[in-house]
């Protein structure tokens, strides 16, 4: 009923994930307000999605054979923190805090979902430890499956002979005692640290 | 910190209605892994919506001075069913019930949004009224401004001299009696029916 073109926008949408017929539909009627450079703006978008590939060494995204932060001379490169998926690399630099590299596994060992560590970016991990890494820093999420990665991860990078870490468990900073889940208090208290003075 | 043109389809997902930072990233990051022929159908529907319209008879989206729904001779064009948006045609035509013309006004009125008559497509509607019309079914939501709209829309179609009519208020199908809002149940109550026999 709608143009035929409208139709296909809206099945494109349907696609994206979590997004069901309504909201999709709802999407698409917000398009039809854009202006035209936005619209123009994100068919450029669109095509440059076939350019966009990994870095070769870390492993996120890049329309260049390295990206940004490999290229960067002013990071440490003695230090590599693993993270499961390229969405982590950008929140951990929101912190501003981390200035070492990266590399992403592009997900994690997951039996119920099928993937072996054959399907990450572990084999490249592997070939970047050398004598002048000093430290790799597992940042995989603390569910079940990022913790079974942690664990693999941490058993064949120790016959490397470097030193692995790995995130802090414990309360997240602003919330309520009362809300946080048993393992979290769990861990917290395990984890409990002497007060600074 | 992502390539440019990848940053800028997650800026413009960004602006579809309820996506915020996060949902954004996941739906961009979604769109990698479209096969290529999925891209191009996107681009080419994207370039479609500055052909998109309104039908010149009911304002309904198309691509075309009227819509299929106003060009379709097999309809009653003796009976036009006022709706708030393009999407309502579509929920009214799922239903496979009805087979008579619509009106879309494009929104409702609404004293707190600044929405007034003149901002819809009312003057149109009113054209549209002469002796082949038998009746106008007024289908706009059962909130607040929806009540109000089919209020003022019954009010000046009464001036034509046209029946006007309002889709029932009642209980919705399949929904348990106690879930249903109080105002639902008056409503239900005051429009009770004679049982068919």
């Amino acid at each position: 009923m709608y143009p035929a073109r409208f139709e296909t926008l809206i099945r494109q949408l349907e696609k994206l994930p979590g997004v069901g017929a309504k909201s999709a539909q709802r999407y698409a009627f917000s398009m039809l307000n854009y202006p035209e450079e936005a619209i123009d703006e994100y068919i450029d978008a669109l095509k440059g999605l076939k350019e966009i590939g990994k870095c070769k060494r870390c492993g996120f995204i890049s329309d260049e054979e390295y990206c940004p932060l490999c290229k960067d001379k002013s990071r440490d490169d003695s230090i590599i923190m693993v993270v499961a998926y390229d969405q982590d690399v950008v929140a951990i630099e929101k912190t501003e805090t981390y200035h070492g590299l990266y590399h992403v596994l592009g997900g994690v060992i997951s039996s119920s979902k099928g993937i072996y560590p054959e399907d990450l970016n572990i084999e490249k991990l592997l070939l970047r430890i050398d004598e002048s890494i000093k430290e790799v820093i597992i940042a995989t999420s603390p569910t079940m499956d990022g913790e079974m990665t942690a664990l693999y991860l941490d058993k064949i990078l120790k016959e490397k002979q470097v030193l692995v870490t790995r995130l802090a468990h414990g309360l997240p900073m602003g919330a309520s005692l009362d809300y946080a889940d048993e393992l979290t208090l769990i861990k917290a208290m395990n984890n409990r640290r002497k007060m600074e003075d």
